[in-house]
């Protein structure tokens, strides 16, 4: 039986993953009293008298919502809201397993940005934060940006922000294996969508100086492609050497290559055209943009992909948990570049010297003391 | 330490009385695949060829979105979506604890009844059913006849019908040791908000012929109040001989009284002025409108309120586990009235021929075997 099949039945078996526990019981009528009514106005009494006391008295502090409209599950597309639950239900449990965070899935019945916001803002009572998960680009930059501004609880969209630090963790390592600087590289992304996005901009944020981006269509450019607004800003972010022409050509005498777009879509000659000791992070799902075996038989010193069979996994369990259970500990209201920063490095340090090689550059995926430690990175970084 | 002060450490200790866990572990890769990615991929396809497969694979089934306001939040009042929370969580885990139904509060930062509805509308693929909560009348009216025509699961507003069930579940009883018949009573309903209305209506199709409802203007009376809409069409099902004048007025020769409304405000000789063998379900919470022994003292028979220091208490933790378990294991799409008037006839069947009294006459509000009977009398009345 194939994974497929075996996680089917799985789910068939359990009927969700997901269970709402309660932290008291309710043997008596002592215990209706303290837990429900009458006792409990007491504090409702205190939150109404100060709303911030809804952190003491609640669980809104350790509850995140994980919010998707099912537009872009996983490699499946626009598959809608029910049939995104079971991955957000597998995400709520990724959560509470790695990062004791209380997560609940919230698939919306909507597509329409403006919905989306105000539904999100509205139920935010209940929530210490937000991820948002699985929503297509480019609506999730507005959603994303309009709730970060509208909202003073974190929000954090996954897929761009999660992928983005995993990615410059594992950077930062392959980079020591290399021995070059960021500053130095030449960095190919290719897929514009919400990773390669927040992707591009983090490795700005981090020192690179010359990404090219490249979609479907090659390297981003603006005069001869009809693009949507964040591509536009993105290429105007980008390419300092204005590179035209199409993936190949981006890639010739690039040190790094970031896939987070379609299997098989980098050669073995694209890998050879790239400088020496390239670094490929080939993170297309379930295959990669190249197999690990050819991009390593063209020249290509370090290779990740998103997959847990070959070295190097980059899977953004790594982040999430932590980034939460940090930001929801120092009750920040917004998770910033410093802790995406911050995370990314703790990350990477996880990795001592004498382990460091190039089929290790990031922790394994299910080890369980990163997310601690991401989280203590987004603690400091908060203060 | 009072009641009050040890709750609110209680919720102070636990920050929150919830809590999400994952009926799967994640320890290994194989276990990531099976709950997430990769393997997830194939429930999700699974739903998306047939949305009803939802139902299969995910924790929708069993799950129930305890939905708030906050606008008429225990005695408390308009206290807002924050303070209402130690509430709805307090629902959610006697859900689990009596019915084992999954529930998680969704306190809403809109009073705005389209809002409301759209909301509602927009998370619904995430849940099994919606548990209106502590929404202010006569706004819960239409919000609630609004999400049950526009959506495919069941909706139920617990402050109209789980009262409703249970008052008529202890009137059946009280009916029995006065012996008298509902249909020749004169019943006095003091209240005409979410509880007073949906009893109302829930004892006309019981068989009750001579309501008569008061609010705090005193009997209803379009002609010389002026009334909302709900109240107008209330008055208009109600009162066949034409009464007019205040609660004590109402209340000469009533058989039963029904007070959903303020603490205090029956006296003694009210009492006296009604029939022989009066019933009297005072229900204000924490004090009711008649204590129980002026009540007695008075000349009524049988005496129920809110509390769990006299007898009779009649609390809807009785029916919203039973009644939602029931609905969601029959997988309806609304709970009628059938399904009520059965549910309120199965906890009257729980207190036997031999216990029944005047200080007997509705099952303990604790006692866990109700969930169960309620839900099978759902699950009968479903077919």
């Amino acid at each position: 039986m194939d994974i497929f099949q075996e996680s089917l039945e799985l789910h068939g078996k359990l009927k969700g993953k997901l269970e709402v526990s309660s932290k008291v019981k309710v043997e008596n009528q002592k215990d209706l009293s303290l837990a429900y009514s009458p006792g409990v106005a007491e504090s409702c009494r205190e939150i109404h008298k100060d709303k911030a006391n809804v952190y003491k008295y609640t669980s809104k502090g350790n509850l995140v919502a994980v919010v998707s409209d099912g537009t872009a599950v996983l490699g499946l597309g626009d598959i809608g809201p029910e049939a995104a639950m079971p991955v957000m239900e597998g995400k709520a449990i990724l959560f509470k397993e790695f990062g004791d965070v209380d997560a609940f899935p919230i698939c919306l019945d909507t597509k329409n940005v403006d919905e989306i916001v105000n539904i999100v803002k509205a139920i935010a009572p209940t929530f210490g934060g937000i991820n948002l998960e699985d929503i297509s680009a480019p609506r999730c930059f507005e959603i994303e940006s309009r709730l970060k501004k509208e909202l003073n609880i974190p929000v954090f969209h996954d897929d761009q922000h999660g992928t983005a630090i995993v990615v410059l963790s594992a950077l930062i390592n392959a980079l020591k294996v290399v021995d070059k600087k960021i500053e130095d590289c030449k960095i190919v992304v290719n897929g514009a969508g919400s990773a390669g996005n927040a992707i591009t901009y983090l490795l700005l944020e981090a020192g690179a100086k010359n990404i090219v981006v490249c979609d479907k269509e090659g390297i981003l450019d603006p005069e001869t492609q009809k693009l949507d607004d964040a591509k536009v800003k993105l290429s105007e972010n980008t390419n300092p050497n204005k590179e035209k022409g199409l993936l190949k050509d981006a890639l010739v005498k690039a040190d790094v290559f970031i896939g987070v777009s379609a299997p098989g879509i980098v050669s073995e000659a694209m890998v050879q055209s790239m400088n020496r000791d390239a670094i490929i992070f080939a993170m297309a799902n379930p295959t990669p943009e190249i197999m690990p075996d050819l991009a390593k038989k063209a020249g290509a010193k370090v290779v990740g992909t998103g997959r847990s069979d070959f070295p190097n996994q980059i899977n953004n369990v790594l982040v999430f948990p932590g980034i939460f259970r940090g930001a929801l500990d120092a009750r920040v209201n917004d998770i910033t570049t410093e802790m995406k920063l911050a995370a990314a490095k703790a990350i990477a340090s996880l990795v001592k010297p004498e382990e460091l090689s190039a089929d290790f550059v990031i922790p394994p995926a299910l080890n369980k003391e990163v997310a601690e430690v991401v989280a203590d990175a987004v603690r400091k970084a908060a203060k």
